[in-house]
C-alpha cells in the first residue's frame, strides 16, 4: 500500500527546510520551475545591501563589501549544485545573454565546422540566440534543429556545437547529458548545456559528464527572485581558449587599468561583461544559502517521490477528465516537473489557480506542475490533485472568465 | 564679488530635492558620476517588490504588477531626460551588453562599409565591445579609434558607425553631439551615443541632434543603485530595420507563443533579451521618480554653477599643490564633473576620502569630482575644497597607507 502524504512528510529528511521559505496561507505553489518561492531571510539581506552598502558606504562598497567579486562568489555557491568546480562558474546577466557569449566563443573554437545542433523543442530563446548569431555571421551555419529522437544521428563530424537543455520546459523530460556529451565529443563537437530546469532541482553532473559549457537560471529552482542574475559555466580546460566577443570591461584582465585594448581575464571571469547587478546578486547569494548542508542526492530522492505521488494520484483524473501525461515515467528521464496536455489546458490552469493551486500553462495545451523539493511537501501534492478534481468535476474551468488570456501565460 | 556658498544654496530652486536622498552624516559625496546616492524611498519600494510581489503574489506578478512591461515603463521614465520619445527607450541589461546589441544591429544597416570610428579615450568597455564584434566577424572592420581632435577628419564615407561617449569619463569634457551626428550623417554613417555621464546630469537632446542610437547607465546620475539596469535608445525611424542578433525571447513579437523561429517585436522592445531584472528595475524606477517635475534646464544651470564654483575655489590650490585642471572651462564643453591631474593622484584621493570627501581616481593620475545637482549643494563644494587644502597642507596624503591600492580604484 502506498504511504499517505502525511506519512511521507513525516519521514522526509528535508521537511524542516520548508520553514525557510515564505509560503502564503492556503496556497499550493507548484510553479517553482517558473519562479521559485522567496526564502524568508532574503528581504533583510537586500535591505542591508541598500541601506548600509549602497546608502551609507556608497562607492567604497566595491572594496569593503567586495561587490566586485560577486560574480565569482555567487558562481562558487552554485558550482557544487551543478557538479562543477568553484573556478568554473560565474553568476551574471541572463540566460539569453550568457548563451550568446558561450555559443559565439564555442563556435570560434571549431572554426572549420558549419553546423549547430539543437533540439527543435528546446526553449525558444536558445534557438533564437543561435539564429541571431547565425544572422550576424551572414548565415554561415546550418542550424540543425531536430526532434529529440534524431539528435544522436544529427551529431555528425561537421558539427561545431551541440546546444541542448537538459530538462524540457514543457514535458519535463530529462535528456541523457552523459551519453549526448560523449556522442558530441566522439565527433569532435563541443557541448553547451542549458540547466534552466536542472540547477537546484537535482544534482547536475557537469564535470562527471565532461560537459564543456553550461548556462542556467537563478530564479527557478535556485529561488533567487524575479529576473535574478543567471549563471554560466566554462570547463577549466576550455577557459584559456574561449575568447569572449561580448567583451565588456569587467571581463578584462585588469579592468581598472582602463587600457584601450581588450585582454581577457585568465579564468572564467573573462565571460563577465558589465557591472554586476548588486541587488539581484545579493538576493541570489542569500537564497543559495538555503542549499547549505543539503544533500543533493536526498533532494533527488524527494523530487522523484513527489513527482511519483503526483502521477499516481492524477491517474484516475487522466481518463475521467481527458488529461494526457507527457512526462516520462522512467525516473532517469524525468526532471522535477510533471506535465499533461488537456484540450482546455489554459482555462483548467486558470480555474485551478483560482482554487489556490498555482501551476502554469505552456502553449498550445500543456499544464505544468513543478515540484521544488526544498519547499514542496507531499501534502501539497495530495491537496493539489484534490482541488484539480473539484475544478474538473464542477466544470468550473468552463466559466468564460478563465478563458481570457493574460499578457504572460 | 562671488556670492558665498550659503547664498547660492539659499537661492537654489532645486535645493529641496536634496532631502529626498540619504546623505550620511558629515559626508561630502562627489562621486555620483560613479555611483549615485540612494533616494530614501527606494528601499521601501524594493522591499515591497520582494515581500508582496515576489513573496506573496509570486508568478502572478508578471501580470498583476506588470513586471513584463518594466523595460518599456522604465524606459519611458528615462526618455524625457535624454530628449527621446517614450517609445524609443527601454531599460535592460548593462551598457556593455546594450552596446553590443546596438553596434551589431547598426553595422548590419551599413553592410558595404568597413570602418567603425571611435575616440581612443572613450570608456574602455565601448572600445572592447567594438573589438569583440570585430573579432566575431573575423576582422572585417577597421577600428578607427582616434584622438578627439581627429574625429571630424576620421568620419569619411567608408564609415559604418560612429560610436562616441558624450562626456569623457576622465576629463569631463562634453563632445558636441549635434555637430558630430551631422558630420556622421553627411557621409551616410550612423551614430551610437553613450550617455553614461550625461543622462540625469543635464538635458540630453537625442532627438534634437537627430541621434540614431544611444545607451546609458542607471547607477550614476540616475541613482538607480549599484549595478542597476542600463538603458538603450533606438530612434523610431531605425526601429523596424534594426535587427537584434542578441535575439532573446523577450524581444520576440510574441514571447508566449514559444515559436521556435525568431521574429522581432515591432518596436524598440525587440532589443530586450532575457527576463527583466525585477529588483533592479524596481529600484531604478523608484529612483527616477526623484526627477518628476524637475526642470532639466534648471538642473543644468545648477550643475554649471557647482562646477564653476569648484574650479574657482580650486584655483589657488592648483599652483600651490600641483593640480592641473583637465576639464574645459567652456560651459558648452563640460559635463557635470571636474577633474585634475596630480602626480600623487591616487594617494591624494585616498587621504581626501579619509577626510570624508569622496571623489575618485582614474589611472594614471586623474582625480575626479562629480556634481549631482539633485543632491550636491554649494556648501559641499566649499567644504570639499577646504578639506582638500588641509590634506595638502598637512601632507597627510604622503602617509604610506594612502598609497596602497585597492582592487577597485
Amino acid at each position: 500500500m502506498t504511504p499517505t502524504a502525511a506519512t511521507l512528510d513525516a519521514r522526509d529528511p528535508l521537511a524542516p527546510i520548508r520553514a525557510k521559505f515564505h509560503i502564503p496561507d492556503g496556497l499550493i505553489y507548484l510553479d517553482g520551475n517558473s519562479l521559485g518561492m522567496m526564502p524568508v531571510h532574503v528581504p533583510e539581506r537586500v535591505q542591508r545591501a541598500m541601506t548600509l552598502e549602497w546608502g551609507t558606504d556608497l562607492i567604497r562598497s566595491w572594496n569593503t563589501h567586495d561587490w566586485i567579486d560577486l560574480p565569482v562568489r555567487v558562481g562558487a555557491q552554485i558550482a557544487r549544485l551543478i557538479g562543477a568546480q568553484d573556478n568554473e562558474v560565474i553568476a551574471c546577466d541572463s540566460i539569453s545573454v550568457n548563451l550568446f557569449k558561450l555559443l559565439s566563443a564555442a563556435l570560434k573554437l571549431r572554426p572549420d565546422r558549419t553546423v549547430i545542433v539543437s533540439d527543435i523543442d528546446n526553449f525558444p530563446t536558445d534557438l533564437y540566440i543561435a539564429q541571431g548569431i547565425n544572422a550576424m555571421l551572414s548565415g554561415k551555419y546550418e542550424l540543425r534543429f531536430v526532434k529529440r529522437d534524431q539528435l544522436e544521428a544529427a551529431i555528425t563530424d561537421d558539427v561545431a556545437v551541440v546546444m541542448l537543455t537538459e530538462v524540457d520546459y514543457r514535458t519535463g523530460e530529462r535528456l541523457d547529458m552523459k551519453s549526448l556529451t560523449e556522442r558530441a565529443h566522439a565527433v569532435g563537437a563541443l557541448t553547451i548545456w542549458d540547466l534552466a530546469h536542472s540547477a537546484g532541482a537535482f544534482p547536475v553532473e557537469l564535470n562527471a559528464c565532461n560537459a564543456d559549457f553550461a548556462v542556467g537560471c537563478g530564479y527557478k529552482y535556485l529561488n533567487g527572485g524575479p529576473g535574478s542574475p543567471a549563471f554560466l559555466m566554462v570547463a577549466e580546460r576550455n577557459q584559456s581558449a574561449a575568447l569572449p566577443v561580448l567583451s565588456g570591461w569587467m571581463g578584462h584582465a585588469a579592468p581598472f587599468a582602463f587600457d584601450p585594448n581588450y585582454a581577457p581575464d585568465a579564468g572564467v571571469r573573462r565571460l563577465t561583461a558589465g557591472t554586476p547587478a548588486v541587488l539581484g546578486m545579493t538576493a541570489l547569494s542569500a537564497a543559495l544559502e538555503v542549499f547549505d548542508g543539503v544533500d543533493m542526492h536526498a533532494l533527488r530522492v524527494k523530487s522523484l517521490a513527489l513527482t511519483d505521488l503526483f502521477m499516481e494520484l492524477m491517474h484516475s483524473l487522466e481518463t475521467e477528465y481527458g488529461f494526457e501525461l507527457v512526462t516520462p515515467t522512467d525516473h532517469a528521464a524525468r526532471g522535477s516537473q510533471v506535465s499533461y496536455t488537456h484540450p482546455h489546458g489554459y482555462a483548467v490552469m486558470q480555474a485551478l489557480i483560482d482554487a489556490k493551486v498555482i501551476g502554469d500553462f505552456r502553449a498550445p495545451e500543456i499544464v505544468r506542475f513543478g515540484f521544488t523539493p526544498l519547499y514542496t511537501n507531499f501534502a501539497d501534492v495530495a491537496t493539489a490533485v484534490q482541488r484539480l478534481e473539484t475544478v474538473m468535476q464542477s466544470g468550473a474551468y468552463l466559466e468564460p472568465r478563465f478563458a481570457q488570456k493574460s499578457k504572460v501565460t
